[in-house]
Order: C-alpha cells, then sequence, then structure tokens
C-alpha cells in the first residue's frame, strides 16, 4: 500500500455566513471573516490516494489521470470563482475550510476508485497558518 | 546604506474590471480574472527601505515600528476587505496587482521618511507564479 | 470527524544539556547544540486537533479562539525566551525538540476539550531538516 | 512514542520506463517522462522514525547518526546519479516515486532498528506538485 | 515603470561537461556534477519584465501572454529533456546555470517587447541553495 | 555580467543590547528582543557575487569554492553560537541583523575578489517577516 498525494491551487471569493443568522450574529461570530462584500484566498488542494502499486508501471495510478480528474472535478468548477455563489458541491454549505475539505471528498471518492485507488485524504491550505485535514 | 524588508499579508477579494468597458470585452480582456462575482488571493506585501544604520540601535528603523505603520495605513484597510468596493486608496484604479503596489506606495513613502528612512521597493506576490515590484 | 491545524511561531535560545554529566560528557553527546553560550531557532508549532463540524457554524472550533489559546498558554511562555531557564512547562526537561512537543501536548490538551474539540498532534520544525510529531 | 523527521535531498535523472515495452508503449503511458535523453529533478527525502524518548538525552535517536545513517546508505549512492543505471537498490525496478519510496524503506528499515528506532514513513517529494509516502 | 515577474518550471536532465577536455579533467573541475550518466533538476525560472502601467487595463502586459510566450518559447523545449542533447538554445554552451540564464534571455529578448515591454532580469533557481539573475 | 547567489544557513543565539544603556533602556528600545537570557534564530544567509562567466567552465566562480568559503569564514564562526559573545567580526558592534550584513560582507569581500568575482550583495532572512540586504 502506498500513498500518492496531487497538489492543485485555485483562488476564490467567500465569506463565512450562516444565512439562520442576522448580519449582527455573523460578524459577531465570524469577525471579519463574515464581511458582505467578500474576501478571498489562494487555496492549497492537496489530494491523497492509497493503492498497490502496480508492478507493470511503478504507479498506483498515473498521476495525469488524477491531476486531469481534480481539475475536471474541482478545480474547473471553483477556481477564479466564488465559493458561496457559484460552486455546485459548496450550494447549501457554509463555506468554511472544513466543509470545503468535506464537499471535495465527496466529488472525488467514487471517480478516484474508477481509478483504480482509494481516496485517502483531502487537504486544504487556506492561509500559511491554517490548514484542514479529512479523511472520509 | 542597508535595505531593511518587512513583509505583511492580506486575503482580500477583487476582480479586473474597466468600467468603461462591457462585461463582454472585460471578459475579453481579463478572461475568469474579470468574474462579476469577484474571486481573490492571499496577498503577500513586500516593504523595504533604505537608509543608514544608527549607530545607538544597530537598527535602519525600529521593525515594530515600521510594522505598525503597514499595519494601520495598509492591512486594517485590505484585509479580508473587497479591493474594489471598499479600499480607499484603490478608489478610481483596475485592481490590477500593480496598481496596488502604486498605490500602496503613495500611501507609504511620507510616513516612511517621518520614520526616519526612504521607501525602496513595494513587492506583491498575488500567487506563487506571479509578483509585481514598484520603485517609485 | 475533521483535522484542523493551526500553525504558530516563536523564537528562542536553548542548549541540549543535561545536568546529570560534565561538559565534556555534555559535548560528547549533543555536540555545537550543548555550546554553554546558547544557540537558537525560529520553531514553528503546529496544533492540529480534531472533532465534528458544527453544523451551525462550519467549524470544528473557532480558529480565533484556538489562536489565542495557544498565544496564551505557549507562545507568550516562550517566544524570544531561554528554554532551559526561563520556560516553565520546560522545567526539569532536557531542551530536546521531543520535550518540548510532549510538554506543550501536556499544557494544551485540556483546554482544548474546553474548546471542544480533542488534541490530536503537536508537531514542531526546528530547521528545515527536522522536525518532530507528538499524538500522546 | 514520538515521531522524529529528518530531511535531506538528492538531484538525480532518470525515466520512467518498462523494458518489457517498446519505446512506443512506453510513450503513450508514460508521456514525456519517459524521455530516452532521460530528465531529473531535485528530489527531497523526509524520513520518519518513531521511539520513546530516551530520558538522559531527551533524543528518540540522535539526529546525528539518522542522518548520517541516510547520507551514507542512500544519499551517496543516489544523488548526482542516473536512478535507472547507477542505484543498486532500484535495480530491476521502474524508476518511479512510488518504486524509489519502497526500495529506500527496504535499505533504512534495518539500520534504524539498530539505532534503537522504528521506521514509520519514508515521503519522496519529486516535484512540488507530487509526492508519495510509504509505511511498509 | 513597474516590474512584473511570472515563475515558470522544468524539470531536465544534464551534466556539466566540456568537449574540449577529456572525463578526467571534466571531473576535476566540476565533481559529481559531470557525471557521464547525467543527473538532474527541478529547475524554477523567473523572467522579470518592466515597462509602464496601462492605463487602460491597469497591466503592465497581460500576465497570459507573457505565460504563453515562456512555454511557448522555453518551457516545450526544455521540460523533461536532457539540456546537453535535446535543447536547440543550449547548443554549443556549457550546460551551466549561468549559460541557461544567459541562453534564455536571447531567447525572450525580442519576444517580450512586442509584447510591449522590457525584459528585466532572467534567474533560475537550480537548488534551494543556489541561483543565477542575469540582466542582459 | 551575471549574479550567482549561495545560500548557507545557521542557528545563533543573541540579543539586542546597547551597553552604553542600562537594562531598562534596553528593554524601552529593543522590546523583548533585549531579553537578558537570550533568544535565537534560524539565519538564513545569502552571498551574491557578480562576475563574467568563464567561457571554458560556463561558471562565474566553483560554486563549491564559494560554499565553501562561506562556511570557513562565517558559518563555521557563527553557527550554534552567541552572536554576542561569541563572533570575532561582531566584536563591539550591536547584534542587529543589519550588523550582522555589514559584518559579514566585511569579511568576504577580499577572499571573493581572490575567488575572481566581486561581491554584490548580502541578504539575511532572519524570520520569514523580516529580511535585511547590503550592498556595500
Amino acid at each position: 500500500m502506498i500513498y500518492l498525494t496531487r497538489r492543485e491551487r485555485f483562488n476564490a471569493a467567500h465569506r463565512l455566513y450562516n444565512p439562520e443568522w442576522d448580519d449582527k450574529k455573523n460578524e459577531r461570530i465570524y469577525g471579519k471573516c463574515s464581511n458582505p462584500n467578500w474576501h478571498g484566498h489562494n487555496y492549497e488542494l492537496f489530494v491523497t490516494i492509497k493503492g498497490e502499486v502496480k508492478e507493470k508501471t511503478g504507479y498506483v495510478v498515473n498521476l495525469k489521470s488524477l491531476s486531469k480528474l481534480i481539475k475536471e472535478s474541482v478545480i474547473e468548477e471553483i477556481d477564479h470563482k466564488n465559493i458561496n455563489l457559484e460552486v455546485s458541491f459548496m450550494k447549501g454549505r457554509i463555506a468554511s475550510t472544513e466543509n470545503l475539505a468535506i464537499a471535495i471528498w465527496t466529488v472525488l471518492f467514487k471517480p478516484i476508485q474508477e481509478l483504480g485507488a482509494e481516496l485517502h485524504r483531502i487537504k486544504i491550505i487556506e492561509t500559511e497558518n491554517n490548514f484542514v485535514e479529512y479523511y472520509g
């Protein structure tokens, strides 16, 4: 069993906002992260898969297939977008990094099985001081 | 003459958009950077000053004063904000990294003279693949 | 279950020194790390907690509370200090990165439970070439 | 139980190539990574060991011994070399990062036991966008 | 006048070798960098241009045009290649980072003028410990 | 003319302290950086030289000679040392990064001429948020 990680990046706008609360409460809970005019980040996404090394190729999966999958399923949907308004897999979820990691797990889980491996971890770096990891 | 650089960071939303053009032309020129729903970045700002080393202190200027100045004049104004809508020193300017560097130069030039040094360079890293430098 | 990591930094002096040994033996075991006049590092501390994502907030815990806790319990005690002489939670321990990780675990374990999460890992990067991880 | 990681680096040439296939098939599977004239990387190797902290030293193992072991067993064999042609522990294996991690695990497993610890993980960063981890 | 930098990356094999010398002398001068079986690097290329900010766009030049130019003129020619054997703009030059910087300057100088800016600097990072800069 | 930069690293203890002032004034000026029990840093030193590329070698100077020079003249003197107490070239100077850059310039200027190049810049990174550059 070996673990292979691919990094992809995206730049997006978001705000932390619970629609059940009024603006005041949102600001009290989230502070400046709740700014109604949005702010944004350079997100780094690390997708880790696990599987056996195929003897013929020396690969778990072909990195190019993995990168293509992540780009088509996740990056094209979220890069240079507004996470609250435009990203289908985040609809109805608060735009926190935690929820982002869980949502991306859900998007990638089956397609990675179809590549012949298992999704092991989604890691998202939001700033150089904080990141989130999800193992399903 | 010695050069001292302080790094500060801010996260902000923006879009590239020239109000003289319609949406189509904006999109043709700027591509996805013109998304009307915004996107955002983790910006890194490097402020370089130059001056003589003071014999009594071994300092060009006190780093804490420099950091405080940058935070109060620039970071508080732009961090977790929308550069197009909310940042006073960017009013009337297209929200490109180039214009951001020039605007921050203008904000910091005199206050740094009052600290007893000369502003030498503003550098802004927008993504790991592109940055801008301005020397006045 | 999701894992959230906060990075904080501190600069400190230390030396590797076992008071049961004479200087010669300390030098034989620890080499230049045992210099009686001290040396120092820019330490990076990564605190990883785990817990359920709260549906109301999208958070495991509020990052600001976590950062405040680490700053007040650890960073203020150790930043710009001498680890051997001045840091209460390192009293009686050899000032190795291993012991530092264990001591910080002990300091943070309960307060993180009070924030509503579990401490999962303490990671300390001492130089770009070596780091230590502790899981309790 | 504590985990200690040492980073070492090496620069090497390689190509992805299965000798059972003709050049066309190799190129179809591996793309430009199969270039018969080779390409190369700055590899980063992270060796993680685990063990008890020794009360006398505050160490799991002496970092210098660990670094010396990795340098003598791995780095001297592979640095500034051609992985396909010159590295004894890669003989008969396709020169993928996956196989490299497994081979280095095999080289280091016993000598690390002789240092008084257990090998926990081999991580190899091939480019800033992909890395591999192996836990035995 | 503002300075804009674009980073691109390439992975390549090379050896330091002067064909006027025999292998012994090459090894004496270049050490292991002269290994006849090649070694390789993850090179980082930073292309810095300078020019006026265009009032209509807020750009010096469109980053996408600059990136496309570098990719088509340099990266496609050198990525996953052998610098000594396969790179047209390095023909007849010793494959040092110094010569690489000068050669890439020559390739990019005119096309960047056609984009409406001036090439200011070519910087190549060969390893985390050494890099080269060329200003024409 | 080409510019070549070599990075070396050192870990050291220091405090900011002017012996002409009492402890109170030192603390008022330098804050926690004046802690009498010292603190420390992982310093990164970047030495940039300039010169013609030698046609025979493709080198400005041999990187190994440059690295050896920096290690013998600077690193061995300062690594794992106390900058205020033990570093000959800092005697009588306040242990600021500014003074460190100037002192290292003085140490390296002539020996680099003897290598056949000119010292261009000394850059010292003290923390990820501040660095100093000196050009003579």
